[in-house]
């Protein structure tokens, strides 16, 4: 049986509801997304009683077909205003398949702040349980005594102490195969929103979950060698990300004047080749150890484009794991371009539970305006330490760029619906930018990323297009909990069907889902609209429009109403 | 010649362009927003090269009738992000008046930041001059070394440190008839646009201006007589208004729980009667020395419903003016019940030229949450002195309340679109909670006050309609450069048409006038519409609907719904 449970945070009431027939399918940002536009008014305080937070798994989640398990978290965004979903991996999304759930629910919030729980959920039954012992401690210490506490093979969802500051850069934090607290639903300051409802954590203990039948077990075996065999023959899954991960992508924008520089003020980074793919690469493998080159994220994932990044002597864990958003938003976005610091800045952010574009963002402003000298690895890990602390000044940081910009009197300001901009300049990637600016998620590059479209990427010509259609793409993929990545291997979606088909023997075709990717898109459109965030909202920062980015010379040239074409 | 004159802050050009028959009439904020919805693009940066600040008196300013020589400022606020008209009185208008100028419209930036001027005019030029020498020096040291400068009869229109940091509370002052920088265009962080363009004051020198020649002196004489005549024999004007000032509102308020206390968590104030306009009053008259209950913050103004607070000692200005907005939410809404101590504050305030209203909202966020004891004053000046120096938290403050709300964690933040309530609970005057919601000013008691409706204020009844009407007659009045007040004495404003015409030899009808304020309130909603203020930003914060007051058992319960009718 699947199901949604639901649970009431001030009551403590809670029901789980199965799903049946087509709605098996239902899953990811599609029922994120549905869940909170049908259920949540759209003028709500974000971290009032009447917001929701939604957790939810594709229809392949908790299956180990690789790359099918990404956890999508939804919710009235306190960062945007807006519908917000995002997505990680970790084991999360694995383990509430294995429990028979497809999401969920924490509704209203407790009467009274400061009483913290966990919601400890097993095959059996799930509990609210006291946890104010573990407030204010960061996120790996957290883990470490859920973990001790309730054995090491449980998944942990939760978040750190700028969540429970409620600050709208908090981001939700789940554990990888190897019990690492790292795989972030960074985006959109949904850690604030779990933190409204009183829970520091969710643990997921599926020891006892009995082993599932499969519709058609046998064709489900062969299908999901398929999908091993297309990601271990497709040389971007199987070479690139493998090898490289999401770093990959530096060797690209920085050559196309797309790589953010010292708050978005360059495209190129003279220090790239000290912080790029092959840097990270080199440092891995010449250090071994405890590091790893290539690690899956989410349980049976054959991509691997994961990694463990150690100390120069290889016995610890810097990072785990070194992100492209992450090397461009606090490496050269900042002026520095030392890979372990970004490393130890990274694994601070993890532990404080903070999404590292936003702060990458936050922090460029901060230097650009002198409050923080640029390239100053010392001044940025002080800073770090007062999100901490929870000065003042580390909690404008934590508030994300838009108030950061705010306080600190800037105009260059890269922010989207309030969402600081992710590790692509707009300029040099117009269908991003048009995905930035048109998203109903804010600037967000897994909401539809243009930046491998075969297209010059500077030029305004079927920008429009290619951002819509990989709006629709990924809204597709995040709806069905498969990772973007999938997408290089597995050209055909259909081979993904028929693995859902052999799971429930529930038919849907490919023309379903799409037709479903586009109307999510129209559902947390009008749920925005409702909310305030209308066509006005649809552009990029003053700025962008009118400096031209020195690597192509190129200014951002997409009218607000040519980028309206993206909705028809 | 009446005139609009305009400065380009890049370029140094100057324009004027005379105004010709019925476009005489055009003022205050008919033509702030006229020239904001026109010129602006909506979605521009309200700090950026695309804004434009807008000083306008009405058509008749620069004479000495009672009343008539209000300031209305406008620009796209970076408070509100839509459209913006702050009014004041001082010596501004009519000056301006004087010198042929009805408008003076700063329009794009200077290409350096950090460069500052002042723009001198009299009636035979206008000049930018270098002033850098004035850069972050209080509102009270500027205006002195001004006028050492360019002599104490000049008027001048002034910012503070606030504004030279882009902070979005920043207003802009006026000296009054006495050279006291006091008179504030407080609202939506106008201060913030004229730093932006690089202007720290405009000097008025009217010494040479050449006596107007009026069409019909006589008629012109004789209607002024009358207009003098209704003031001096109606009470509300002549004793109220005139021995109280705007603090003759806190009795009613705070009977009926309408005064925000200790963050708008109580409508009434235990220490009410040490900060109400009889305490106010009596210390005055008490104290003797320079201190006057009665003044006039205009030129020829008979209400005179300004005052000067004096020190215990009758020897020193405390404080010039105290108005009631300040009391609440600097008194009452802090728990602080020392009328001294809010003499103090204010007057530091006004040299910070920093709007108390959104500035009190921040520190009663503060104080609930608990980075500020309640009813500190010492804790308080140290906030204020934290503003002057610019430390983080000084910019947290300044930023406003809703900013300052999200760094804080804070849940009941007391805005609309941004900007912070006025001293009037709205569950216990409705018709004003519905000018707040759908005023396209943010919440602002003089887009449309309904306070001294006959009608119950906490039931639901007519307040929707007692709103529009309020806002509708609030705006022709503003839209004239007529003093709200003057309205209680000049019930025909006939009157006042019929001295316009006296003046200029033009005539418009009541109809008229009417009509261009409706247009007024729709021009200003259509640029905010484009600017991103949708319908759904017409609405009071979550609290006031869910929290009772507890004076009146209450709860703000008009829905967006209901409140739409007033666009109808």
């Amino acid at each position: 049986m699947v199901a949604i449970l639901r649970v009431n945070m001030r009551t403590g009431a809670m029901q789980r509801k199965p799903l049946q027939g087509k709605a098996l399918i239902m899953g990811g940002r599609r029922l994120t997304s549905e869940i909170v536009a049908q259920e949540v008014p759209p003028l709500c305080h974000p971290l009032g009683k009447h917001n929701k937070l939604v957790l939810a798994c594709g229809p392949l989640g908790g299956t180990l077909v690789s790359s099918v398990n990404r956890l999508s978290i939804g919710a009235k965004s306190p960062l945007t205003g807006g519908i917000k979903e995002s997505n990680a991996g970790g084991v999360t999304a694995y383990l509430m398949g294995r429990l028979g759930l497809r999401a969920i629910v924490l509704e209203d919030k407790p009467q009274t702040s400061g009483q913290w729980r966990i919601l400890h959920i097993t095959a059996a039954c799930a509990n609210l349980i006291p946890a104010n012992d573990l407030a204010g401690l960061g996120v790996f210490k957290k883990a470490e005594i859920l973990h001790e506490r309730y054995g090491k093979d449980c998944g942990l969802t939760l978040i750190g102490p700028v969540a429970e500051r409620l600050l709208p850069s908090a981001g939700i934090t789940n554990t990888d195969p190897d019990a690492m607290p790292s795989r972030y639903n960074g985006r959109g300051g949904l850690g604030a929103v779990m933190a409204s409802k009183g829970i520091l954590a969710i643990v997921f203990d599926a020891k006892e979950a009995t082993k599932e039948v499969l519709h058609d077990a046998k064709v489900f075996s062969a299908l999901s060698r398929q999908v091993a065999e297309l990601i271990n023959t497709t040389p971007q899954t199987a070479e690139i990300f493998r090898k490289y991960g999401t770093s990959a992508m530096m060797a690209t924008t920085n050559a196309i004047g797309a790589l953010p520089t010292r708050n978005f003020s360059l495209g190129s980074f003279n220090g790239f080749e000290k912080i790029n793919a092959d840097a990270l690469y080199n440092n891995i493998v010449q250090r071994g150890g405890v590091g790893s080159p290539s690690h899956a994220c989410m349980k049976g994932c054959l991509i691997k484009c994961s990694n463990v990044y150690p100390s120069a002597d290889g016995k610890q864990v810097l990072c785990s794991p070194m992100e492209y958003e992450t090397m461009g938003l606090m490496g050269s976005n900042l002026d520095i371009d030392d890979l372990d610091a970004i490393a130890r800045l990274n694994n601070v952010c993890n532990d404080l539970g903070i999404d590292t574009i936003e702060l990458g963002a936050a922090l460029g402003i901060a230097m650009e305006t002198g409050v923080l000298p640029f390239g100053d690895v010392q001044a940025t890990e002080n800073a770090l330490e007062e999100i901490r602390q929870g000065t003042v000044f580390g909690r404008v940081l934590a508030a994300g760029a838009a108030v950061t910009g705010i306080v600190l009197g800037s105009l260059r300001v890269p922010v989207v619906k309030n969402q600081a901009l992710p590790a692509y300049d707009p300029r040099s990637i117009k269908g991003l930018g048009v995905t930035y600016a048109t998203s109903t998620q804010g600037a967000d590059h897994t909401a539809g990323n243009t930046a491998r479209a075969p297209i010059p990427q500077h030029l305004k010509d079927h920008q429009v297009e290619t951002s819509k259609n990989a709006q629709r793409g990924f809204t597709l993929m995040d709806s069905l909990g498969f990772c973007l990545m999938l997408g290089g291997a597995v050209k055909d979606l259909n081979l993904m069907l028929d693995l859902v088909h052999a799971r429930y023997g529930v038919r849907v075709s490919l023309e379903e889902v799409q037709k479903a990717a586009a109307n999510t898109l129209q559902q947390e459109r009008e749920f925005n609209l409702k909310a305030g965030l209308s066509e006005a909202h649809d552009t990029l920062p003053e700025f962008f429009y009118e400096e031209v980015n020195p690597t192509n010379q190129a200014v951002f040239d997409i009218s607000q109403k040519e980028m309206q074409e993206v909705f028809k």
